[in-house]
C-alpha cells in the first residue's frame, strides 16, 4: 500500500490543531512537508475553548493556510463526565515537580474516547477534500496517561480506516507520538513553529496556570530544551 | 475475557436507535436481553431527522426506557458530500425491483465515516454511564454497499476500543449484522417489535417514498416476509 502512495509533497493533509504546542509543531511539519495542510480544529465546549479557537486562528493566519474549519462537536459537553467539560469537576493543580499522573492511572481530565471524535471528523472532511493523510499530535511519553495517545490505538485506528472507508489510502499519522515533550519544544524550535501564538492551559485563558497537568508538562519540556516559553503564567 | 464478562441480564447497554426497521428490531432485542437499556438517538442533520427523531421517542416510550438521549453531531452536515446531509445532492430514486445498488459502488445517501461517529458518542457515553456493551443495528446482506455495516469494520472498531478505553470491557455487539432484511422483519414480529412506530425512508416524513433504496430494501423484506409493512407509503 505504501509504495503506490504519492509522496508527501503531493498530496493534501488534514492536520487536527487544539491550539497547544504539539499541534503547533504538526502543523509546522505539515506545511513543510504536504502539498496542502488543511487546518480542523474541534470545539467541544471544553473550558478553554475561546482561547484556543483564538491560538488555531492564529496559527490559521501565520501559515497561510488555504483551508481553516472549526467544527462543532456539542455531543461531548453534553455527556460530560470529564474536568474539561464539566464545570462540577475541578482541573487538578499541583507543583511544578510533582508527578503529572500516578503510573496506571487515568486522571479527570480524561474526556471519554475524545480522539475518536476528533478523528471522525478529520476522516470524514478529508474523505470529501480529497486528503490522504490526517496529522495530530498525540504523545505517549511525558503525557498524562490518556489512552487514546498511545501508538497501538492509531495502528488500530488506520485498520479501522482500510476496511470502513470509501478511500483505502486514506490514514493517520502521529509525527510525535514517540517523542518526548523537550524533544518536541526543540523540533519546534528547527521549524520555527510559532509557539508564542500556541495554548496549553487547561483552565485559564488570560495568563496560563502553571499547576494544571497541562502546564506542568509544558514548561519542564520548555525548560528541559534550555529555551524560554513565549506565553504569559501567572505563578512564578 | 469473554469468560470473564457478566451475563447480558446483568449489564447495561447502549442502543443506537436511527428509528428505522433495523434499530427497532434491536431495541426489542436489547430491552428483552439486558438489565437496562438505554437508548441513543444521533441528531445529524439529516433530511428527516425530525421524523426519525419522532420515531426515536416513540419507541422509548413503547419500551418505557429510563434512558433515552438524543446528541446532536452537526460537524457531519457542516462537511456534508452526501445527499443524506447536503439538500444540493439529490436522494437516488428507483422503481421497486430494480436493484439497490450496482456491485462495488458506494451511493451517494454515504455519508462519509458516519458509523464512526454515531459509535464514538455511544462509547462515550457508555464509559460515563458504565455501560458493557454498545448495540447497532448494522447489517450487511439486502444493504446499500456502505463499508461501515461490514463485520470487519465492528471486529477492528472493538479492538479499537480494547486499546483506547478506560472500560477494557467495553464492546460493539451487531445482532442483526449478517441476517439478510426479511430475517430481520420475521425476527422482529417474533419478538413484537414495533414497526408500526419506525420510519426508513430517506427523503419523505408524512408518508414514504417508496422508491429511495431505504424504503425499497424495507419493502422487500416485508413482501419476502409475507407482512404488510404498517407504515403509510406514497406510491403503491
Amino acid at each position: 500500500m505504501e509504495s503506490e502512495r504519492q509522496p508527501a509533497a503531493a498530496r493534501r493533509a488534514v492536520v487536527l490543531l487544539s491550539g497547544g504546542m504539539d499541534s503547533c509543531v504538526c502543523a509546522a511539519l505539515a506545511c513543510r512537508d504536504y502539498a496542502e495542510a488543511a487546518f480542523l480544529h474541534v470545539d467541544y465546549g471544553q473550558r478553554t475553548e475561546a482561547r484556543e479557537r483564538r491560538a488555531f486562528e492564529e496559527m490559521a493566519r501565520h501559515f497561510g493556510v488555504r483551508r481553516a474549519l472549526v467544527l462543532p462537536c456539542p455531543g461531548l459537553a453534553r455527556i460530560g463526565g470529564s474536568a474539561l467539560t464539566d464545570p462540577a469537576i475541578a482541573v487538578p493543580e499541583a507543583p511544578p515537580a510533582a508527578p503529572v499522573a500516578a503510573a496506571g492511572e487515568i486522571p479527570v481530565t480524561y474526556v471519554p474516547f475524545r480522539n475518536a471524535h476528533f478523528l471522525a471528523l478529520a476522516v470524514s472532511w478529508a474523505e470529501v477534500i480529497g486528503a490522504g493523510d490526517i496529522v495530530i499530535g498525540a504523545v505517549e511519553p511525558d503525557s498524562s496517561g490518556y489512552p487514546d495517545c498511545r501508538p497501538r490505538y492509531y495502528e488500530v485506528f488506520n485498520e479501522l480506516l482500510r476496511v470502513g472507508t470509501r478511500e483505502p489510502g486514506l490514514r493517520v499519522v502521529t509525527p510525535l507520538i514517540r517523542r518526548s515533550k523537550a524533544e518536541i519544544v526543540r523540533l519546534g524550535l528547527e521549524l520555527g513553529a510559532p509557539f508564542h501564538l500556541s495554548w496549553s492551559c487547561y483552565q485559564a485563558s488570560e495568563r496560563a496556570c502553571g499547576r494544571c497537568d497541562s502546564c506542568r508538562l509544558r514548561r519542564r519540556a520548555f525548560a528541559e530544551a534550555g529555551h524560554p516559553d513565549p506565553i504569559p503564567y501567572a505563578a512564578g
